[in-house]
């Protein structure tokens, strides 16, 4: 196994040395440094930037400030940690690990089915609230801390917060409520490291002067080097005197603190544009090496200067995985050229974002048309009540965002917005199941019920680039309501093949495989590629499946699905989203409404519970969804002898995306 | 017809006069105080506090500052204003027929359908936005003084806010990215009339300092007085020149202003806590004609100073209806009792609201338990999250506010803490079609599909007050899961009669009529005396309708559900909500699991569209969700000789609550 942390007996050392404190707490923190950076190369993604400016404030705050280990992770008198935006927690399972509250195993499998969420869940030692959706946590601390209050309990509540974050609305809300209800055991940090995702903070919604702005809220505030342990050290013994009002500390820091190459404000440069290329994403095998390097070198010297016994650091290599050249397919690559396509005989288009201007392939856009291109940061609701202003004004706004954020963090903007009954599209990216990486903050299951029973509304799904293409194509020229958009935000497994003759058409959908025994109806090119393995299993033990591509999830032909489903005795309908509220709902409207069912059987395939984490393949056939779950399962409620069922193999490679 | 405006011919005269300015203005305005008052009268509810506090401002705004009376309504170069908060539009509506922009028997129908919507919607002339759902306002001005610049078009939009509305986290959002995206033809107004639903805005959740939090926010602030013209001339006259910030003028107002009475702070006294009583709400007919009085004579004031020939102001009596002294059931009622009973042996509960604590009926646990009860002001994601916080910390969460703002505004705050296990109970109070008079932003018709696809939710909704309780026990004392359980706001129709022997049992209904040719599920007062309303005709005719009261909407008992359907060859749903993501579709999902539908007829009655706004009686005539119109649609279904169907006379009243 190519992949070794500084095991725990190490800090331990640490721990028990008699020497200089600063150094110490130096030393521990650089040594989880570098057991954060081989978990994330391991998971293959994670948020590095974050992790690292975060891991001097909570080493200060489990080694001196917290209680929890000495009176336990169950003591009601616990003080709590938790971090509000969650995607710095390899940093924070770094440290668990270093603290025996998780073991190694558990640290090598970050991002791996029961392994560790790549977003924080309770079900983790540790963890005391799962957070991954931005601007919750310090309502949450509140709540906490109230209830601790109630109770009579001790400990105080600690929550960390990023700075872009406070670009959310209801970060504002918890301050004035916390500030108003008095809730004073609560103190939030800011780990102000400058830049969100790529940009920096005061580019794209700038929070200054976030003191001031605090401080107006009734809190009590102070700034301070969040890198410096006697500074960190001075102010939270100082905080402890400030007993009526809540307290913040903005600590500055430097994202990717600790690998000289990803700290800020070293950028990559795009079209003139610098941006910093840290946030997410494991390193490439030369970068892990050159970190693990510098790490490896800084602890050397911190462990000369302390008078500690040699830190055994393992050898580590980069596992040298040939990242294949083939060129895979985004379907968002396919969205983000056919806006700009279209952006230039529509002046009406306006293109806005919510900080994932990369992850939603909009940077052509923006650089095409910078008047037309509208950054709102992590802003959602503003962002789509501010798309129906532009829409009241006879524009035509298309919005961005990841799935989960637009449909359900801005779901009452979105109805406000279509009561009007103008036309907005809204782009839900990183729909559906996978990447399961990032845990169950992201994966977007519910959107299509979040929208359906919206009545102007129309939900596509393309399967492939071409038809991602047709798909905004017809919500930017024809449609009269509002569109959603659904895009799985990786790479298609394989380029679903369409008919040479195929004419995308309102309601009706594209048979992909021929198949008399049952019909299968599917969407987005992650589980029509699931749905193709299947029939291909099928096809082996001769039961015939037509697959059929169905891109309309709530807009039905009825004429063509009775039509298409007549000759068959079995229905079924693979979401890549909940059982509930999805394409299989509708399709059983169609046919009950016109007393088509007939005794047929049908069921819907997809998610009955939440989705789990880990790679695709591990999630996909966690949930059964995978092609030859979905076989045998479509098999055996008919029946057939699966003896014949043989171990094809998966043309699904294990490359998951970011 | 007993409710007469002032004519606009009046209105006319004063705009004609030469004479004193500041008199002419104060003049105008309370010549639509008066016809506000009427109108709300005859509507029998709206907001007339807040319609007279900001009566000035927009007085000044349309007459003064705004160019839209000379250039048109449509012109795009026009100066645009709408208010966020939306529920003052009664005074809007009253100045707008005081210009010209709407008809008089519009004014008159406030609240009715086809009349004027109870909160603004486009499809009104002169209303630029959809708004009553609080926070969006300043995000959706930012758009369309974007979209001024974008298109090189002239034009400032001015946008009125409330004051508790700033406990909305969007408000903060749209402040923060106005700034930041430098939309400087942009002008908030906020009507600082210090009370919200019925309390202080400082004792619910303190907004001050607004001006230095706006400020620190780059906002550019001004305070003054919203009643003085003068001081409304120079400042607008002054913002002119401020061209390189978005700017806030905070207007200090009298809730209630023009009638003084209504003005704060005369309040209403309940167990020693004073109370505001005119947010909403028509005056008794002893309030309305002291009001009309005090406005006649200071119109007749106004008018001698300025030298103008005699006001006429019309004849107006009270219609004298008896309110009927019959003790109607509010199942928000038994909710209010069960929660305080409860909460004597259970010691974990926690009861949360949203500023609506006398609408949710909690106040009875307010003062019960004072320690218990947290009041959070207008912050629903905060609330939900902090919520989320308390029941990690092992407390039981009861979350309460209307079911439009729950479901929706903190969709993704419920997804979050239903991801973390614990339990909580959240309340959606005003769910479903009626009352129907506040209008869309308020009717929730899409909370059960926002819940639906959460797997560890039962939603629930009972169908009187002794079913209530004991809804509210089970899920205290049983549910093992989060509970959502809808509440119809008004009061019932009729109280519902359950069996005897009923024992309130998970997954299962209750049948409430015999019959042998159809069977009708439903839930919740309103939409079951309709259903009961329908078996009534149903059985003149020779039809047997049973009629099952189902309040389990997503957790059926399969067994029972074939067992009941069995004989029937024809299964309907009655949702008060959506035809789209209800119960309906959980039922047919479980008579399609089980293979029981068997070529029965399955229909789902409900919301196809919008719902629209009137009285009860019109607005479910409308929708064809009465008891009629549904005999009459199931009847046409199964062919049934409709000449027989005869008139019968409903038992449904006409009193429309509030």
């Amino acid at each position: 196994m190519p992949y070794r942390l500084i095991e725990k007996k190490e800090f331990d050392k640490i721990i028990l040395h008699n020497g200089d404190w600063e150094i110490k707490m130096q030393l521990f923190a650089e040594m989880n440094r570098y057991n954060t950076l081989v978990a994330v190369k391991k998971a293959g993604s994670g948020h590095l930037g974050s992790s690292l400016s975060s891991m001097d404030i909570i080493t200060y705050l489990y080694l001196n400030e917290m209680n929890v280990l000495t009176v336990g992770l169950d003591s009601e008198d616990r003080d709590i940690y938790f971090s509000s935006k969650g995607h710095d927690v390899p940093g924070l399972y770094s440290l668990f690990y270093s603290l025996g509250i998780l073991p190694a195993e558990k640290l090598l499998a970050l991002r791996r089915l029961h392994g560790l969420d790549g977003h924080p869940e309770v079900r983790i030692p540790g963890i005391e609230a799962s957070t991954g959706s931005l601007g919750m946590g310090i309502s949450k601390a509140k709540g906490m801390a109230w209830a601790k209050s109630y109770k009579k309990r001790k400990g105080r509540v600690f929550v960390l917060t990023g700075d872009g974050e406070f670009q959310e609305g209801q970060i504002w809300e918890s301050l004035q409520a916390a500030a108003h209800q008095k809730v004073n055991n609560l103190i939030a940090i800011m780990d102000h490291n400058k830049y969100q995702t790529d940009m920096l903070v005061e580019d794209v919604n700038n929070i200054e002067d976030i003191v001031e702005k605090v401080s107006a809220f009734g809190w009590y505030v102070v700034r301070i080097d969040g890198h410096n342990y006697q500074s960190l050290k001075n102010t939270f013994t100082n905080l402890k005197s400030i007993t009526d009002q809540p307290k913040m500390v903005i600590a500055d820091t430097i994202k990717g603190k600790g690998v000289s190459f990803m700290e800020r404000p070293v950028t990559e440069t795009i079209s003139g544009k610098t941006y910093y290329k840290w946030h997410s994403g494991a390193p490439d095998d030369d970068s892990y090496l050159k970190g693990l390097n510098e790490i490896s070198e800084r602890i050397y010297q911190l462990s000369q200067k302390l008078g500690v016994d040699r830190i055994e650091i393992p050898e580590n290599e980069a596992e040298g995985k040939i990242t294949t050249k083939i060129q895979k397919e985004f379907v968002t690559d396919a969205f983000g050229d056919a806006i700009v396509e279209l952006a230039k005989t529509n002046n009406k288009i306006v293109v806005l974002d919510g900080d994932l201007s990369a992850d939603c392939k909009l940077r052509k856009f923006e650089y095409a048309y910078p008047h037309r291109f509208i950054e709102n940061g992590i802003a959602e609701q503003d962002m789509v009540s501010m798309a129906g202003g532009l829409a009241r004004m006879g524009l035509l706004p298309i919005v961005n965002t990841f799935a989960s954020f637009l449909a359900a963090r801005a779901n009452e903007q979105i109805y406000n917005n279509a009561t009007e009954n103008s036309k907005i599209i809204y782009v839900c990216h990183f729909a559906g199941l996978i990447p399961a990486g990032p845990g169950k903050s992201h994966q977007s299951v519910r959107d299509i019920s979040l929208f359906s029973a919206l009545p102007n509304v129309i939900i596509l799904q393309p399967c492939n680039g071409w038809e991602t293409k047709k798909v905004v194509e017809f919500c930017v020229n024809e449609a009269k309501e509002n569109c959603v958009i659904r895009l799985v935000i990786g790479p298609s497994p394989e380029v679903i093949q369409l008919p040479e003759n195929y004419k995308f058409t309102f309601g009706v959908g594209t048979e992909l495989t021929e198949g008399k025994d049952a019909i299968l109806f599917g969407y987005g090119p992650v589980m029509l590629h699931e749905a193709l393995v299947a029939s291909y299993y099928l096809k082996e033990i001769g039961f015939g499946l037509k697959v059929v591509n169905m891109p309309w999830l709530n807009r039905i032909n009825s004429e063509w699905l009775i039509g298409i489903t007549r000759n068959y005795s079995a229905v079924y309908v693979l979401e890549d989203h909940s059982i509930i509220g999805g394409l299989g709902d509708r399709i059983l409207d169609t046919l009950i409404s016109a007393n088509a069912i007939n005794n047929k059987k049908f069921k819907k395939f997809g998610l009955a519970d939440y989705p789990e984490c880990g790679t695709p393949l591990e999630v996909l056939n966690y949930h059964r969804l995978d092609g030859k779950s979905l076989a045998m399962q479509i098999a055996e409620i008919d029946e057939i002898d699966s003896k014949l069922v043989r171990d094809l193999k998966q043309k699904y490679t294990d490359e998951a995306p970011q």
